[in-house]
């Protein structure tokens, strides 16, 4: 139950199981096709997509380098991690960076966003992280941004590596120029691939403008994918086989079924959690579907806590991250997550809580997640 | 027999057939840890040594953007497609750049390197591309550079990314302060992981000069290791396993045997290809164990021979790169790579020009080859 990198099914890792092939060949065409036409079904988007072999970090990078100039006006908003992270490599590429910052587990409320477009008429893009995996918090009104994007033409960029997958997002819909993902988030594949989608006008920039970046430079990638369907760069073939597996089974299931169903067990988990005493760290509006963050009761040991769960229930969630260590852990609701993750976490949470002399009401918890889960 | 990505051993794709472990947890720290200090072995080296999730060409742009910074000179020879891409990378990072250009087939003389350093008492790197993948060419003068570098204590970079594993390249001995390799060539691993090393020195001054990026940032990645053995971004698990069972068996064969093998397997497949009337591509002296470049012969056409090889005798091989598109083929000799592979390849060619209306003496060529085979 980590925040990634998740379960995978056993027919995702059978897939791994093939032999070696010439990246510069009609059988790698074929996987590689697929995979991009399947993520652009995953995406809900007509725009182009490049499957990178890297972590998450190389793609939100990659969504960096491209687009962001020196001096370009840039909004983002800040509250963890992985959007301060984000926030970084704009400021390392020379942006003008304007941070909607909020206290770690909220969000910038829509209304912030509004006032930084009014008072911001020349900027180039508003970056986003759609899910902040370091504090279990999720942005909710993406669907509202193109209406201020479109002021200007400006770029719209969200990175969804901890969520694509699990919740609805439709890229083309709702305007999305540059979006990323991970594999071993949401999508349930093992780590190491990450997708990202470019809209015709940004393509158009990108190519027009190409960084002077080699393996992140997505200019080369268009190229490579319009001449040959190849990659420019030799790609991780056993992560792809694993990946194109994982959207065939997400597919499979179906978008509306399968966000459906991370809806559900995360009701489940949230209120069972709640249940046993524990509390969200994040503003209930602003709860993440995919990533579950919890405060710590009072006195209980980071490390003997997940050590137990981990031992005793082969359970593993993920501590806090930088200064949330020993004060929150992390229970993922992602990609593999049925009726039997759910109730199973629970149970062993609160059976861990026990045994560290926590009194907790096993069965309510239980009952009051089983409750959820009848929706499934 | 590509020149990458090479066969993979079953032992080695069955090793990525497990459960997705946490990153942050003491299995992945055994596993890690495991993976560096075999590495160090093969390179053998004492130098930090990092397994970058990317594409060799990730490991090699890691270490141009921590190490080079605008306006300092740099030495590199440039002959092909590799080298050019290397030098094109220096070049983006405001490097001034002396580059050694000779025709693609033959390498610059060490006379020729010495003379840049004379005339460049001011270099701070010298870099070099062990083994030119798109011609087949090899530099054999490594042991005599740091003689060089050590003049004003210049830095000795060099890209092995299609060699290391199959030849005799002693980092430590030969004073080589940054070194890089590809899981998927003579390691004989997949795609996706790329090993580098980094002296105490060029360690030293990545830390003091971070530059702008994140993903192939190194400081970062040393700091991780030092504090938890972590790296920063979610690794490629699946392959990381699959690169461990492929160092354990390098170790397991000897760095020795597995050099002594390459060297015979790549004399066989040079002799008996030429008693079939090919000619190699690069220049004797500077032909590369792992890579046997060769002219098609007048009149042969490139998909027809290619296709008849893989699809009437399952061998695969590569086609030129770049302006040699059609010109050259290319066999590669590299980690999976014993008796068998030799001889069936040297047949399987022989036997597809005879197809095509070339006559070759394929008994002649196969007697040549056994011969030098009988020294494995």
């Amino acid at each position: 139950m980590l925040p990634g990198p998740t379960n995978v099914p056993e027919r995702v890792t059978r897939a791994m199981f093939t032999h070696i092939i010439n990246h510069r060949s009609p059988d790698f065409v074929e996987l590689y096709t697929e995979v991009i036409e399947k993520t652009q079904q995953v995406f809900q988007t007509k725009n182009d997509v490049v499957a990178l072999s890297s972590s998450g970090t190389g793609a939100v990078e990659a969504s960096v380098v491209n687009l962001i100039k020196k001096g370009d006006k840039v909004i983002i908003p800040v509250n963890g991690e992985f959007s301060s992270r984000l926030s970084q490599m704009l400021e390392w590429q020379g942006a003008n960076v304007i941070k909607l910052e909020t206290t770690p587990g909220t969000n910038a409320t829509l209304e912030q966003v509004k006032e930084a477009f009014d008072n911001n008429n020349d900027v180039k893009a508003f970056y986003v992280v759609h899910n902040e995996t370091s504090t279990g918090t999720q942005v909710k009104y993406l669907d509202k941004i193109s209406e201020l994007t479109s002021r200007n033409d400006s770029y719209y960029v969200v990175d969804s590596i901890s969520l694509l997958g699990g919740v609805e997002l439709p890229v083309d819909k709702w305007n999305i120029d540059v979006c990323m993902a991970g594999s071993q988030k949401a999508l349930a594949a093992p780590p190491g691939i990450s997708p990202i989608s470019v809209s015709p006008r940004a393509k158009k920039y990108m190519i027009e403008n190409p960084p002077p970046t080699m393996y992140f430079n997505l200019a080369r990638y268009f190229k490579y994918y319009e001449e040959s369907k190849h990659t420019p760069f030799t790609p991780a073939l056993p992560l792809l086989y694993a990946f194109r597996e994982a959207l065939r089974m997400i597919l499979e299931e179906g978008m509306d079924a399968r966000i459906k169903r991370h809806k559900i067990c995360s009701d489940a988990l949230y209120s069972g959690l709640s249940a046993i005493g524990l509390t969200p760290f994040a503003k209930e509006e602003d709860r993440s579907i995919t990533i579950i963050a919890l405060n710590y009761l009072d006195g209980l040991d980071d490390n003997t806590f997940r050590n137990t769960l981990a031992n005793k229930f082969r359970v593993l969630v993920a501590g806090g991250f930088g200064n949330l260590k020993g004060k929150v852990f992390r229970v993922g609701c992602m990609g593999e997550v049925h009726r039997y993750h759910v109730m199973r976490t629970i149970s062993a949470i609160a059976s861990t809580l026990d045994m560290m002399g926590y009194k907790t009401n096993t069965v309510n918890a239980l009952k009051i997640a089983e409750e959820k889960l009848k929706n499934l």
